[in-house]
């Protein structure tokens, strides 16, 4: 099965802008998402201002399947969720957007062919769009204020795809981490820079007064062992102290 | 302690477009986050083009903290997150959006006071700007294919706030897990102290040769912003200094 086949299609119904459809494209192509579908857009097919809002992800513009009739659209689908602001329809299941990108990783798991519906700007899907979805899917927003708008909810579904997705490599994620350990400076040289600290400092004359001396060698010690210092960090701050103590001659 | 104050601030730093903040600030009002900071806005403050976007979240934008430089706008927060599209700071730790929303909600469980940081449109935010990060936010996107906007940036993180609302309060902490947050130096302090060591350390020749003292400067201040110190330490810290280049004299 081709890639593109393992994703859900992002079926958009009667979209009204050109920009909003080159927005939705580009937000699904930030998750690898790649195929739209489009039910009778307002404003014709192709459209230059889609294009140009695509920049980068014009491609799935190419490849959108043009549909005259929602039934159309989804024929070929096994499962179909449709987005809706306020779930009206109380009779049906009602997920969250992570519920149901899980949903539909299940049903591609299982051979299915799953599609989820955006509606028109305005208004959103009308009650016939919904009448042939499995479930709605519904972004839990603020109850005092909703305002997401196609492009942005569009968004959020993509977001969760990648979220849940193994394929997708968080690269960044990986490599920042790692590096991070791998620069970890030792235990070895965090004492060594412990120790060159605690020298210079009692030679200051810090460690005052005596009584309260063993405390606060006690205290730094501490500190150095708790900071998560680099190697670089340590031979850092054992360049400044060097420097520091060397004026003093 | 105030609702919104058991909230992280979102933080636009030098952001170039009315529109942004404004869509910006009805992402946040979408998951129900209301306390946003601006640094030094491109075109002035207030901006009429910002509060054209914002219909229904406009009063994120009056209540809006306006501030200078970006030092003055976290200075009473304990921790900072900021967000990159290309994590190139690579000691640093890189979290996902929902890694760095769950960590947000034990700051704010254990006392803490966080902050999140969004860069300006085109650019993002500056290494010097990172320097006061405790660790960066990426969004995983599609290698080859990242194009999010600020507000759509804002958008996501807003997203995942909400979406971690509904589960349970975070976990039980350890008691010294709770000591450590309580305890953690705001970045004022943090700031502080770095100029301090700058400053002495600049008295004793360390930033050279003048070609790499840039460089230098900045790796010192990124490595005080980024190691987890308590206000007890950073107290330790500035004693200490002082004692090391008192015997000079």
């Amino acid at each position: 099965m081709p890639e593109h086949e393992m994703q859900p299609a992002f079926v958009l119904v009667r979209p009204q802008m050109g920009e909003n459809i080159g927005a939705a494209a580009r937000a699904m192509w930030n998750f690898g998402l790649e195929r739209m579908r489009l039910v009778s857009p307002r404003d014709g097919w192709p459209n230059p201002r889609a294009v140009a809002m695509a920049s980068g992800a014009g491609r799935l513009l190419d490849q959108a399947e043009l549909c005259e009739t929602l039934d159309a659209a989804i024929g070929d689908l096994t499962h179909v969720l449709a987005t809706t602001a306020r779930p009206r329809d109380l009779t049906r299941e009602v997920l969250t957007p992570e519920q149901a990108m899980q949903r539909m990783r299940g049903i591609i798991a299982d051979g299915g062919r799953p599609g989820i519906l955006f509606g028109p700007e305005r208004a959103g899907l009308e009650n016939a769009d919904i009448a042939a979805a499995d479930a709605l899917v519904s972004v839990p927003v603020n109850p005092r204020f909703g305002s997401l708008n196609l492009a942005q909810s569009v968004l959020l579904l993509a977001y969760e795809w990648g979220r849940l997705s193994d394929l997708a490599p968080p690269a960044q994620r990986g490599e920042g981490a790692q590096q991070d350990v791998l620069g970890r400076a030792s235990k070895a040289e965090i004492k060594a820079l412990s120790e060159h600290y605690e020298e210079e400092l009692e030679q200051a004359g810090f460690f005052f007064p005596p009584d309260k001396a063993a405390s606060m060698r006690l205290n730094l010690r501490a500190m150095w062992g708790r900071l998560p210092l680099s190697s670089a960090d340590v031979r850092m701050l054992h360049g400044m102290l060097r420097q520091l103590v060397r004026r003093k001659g």
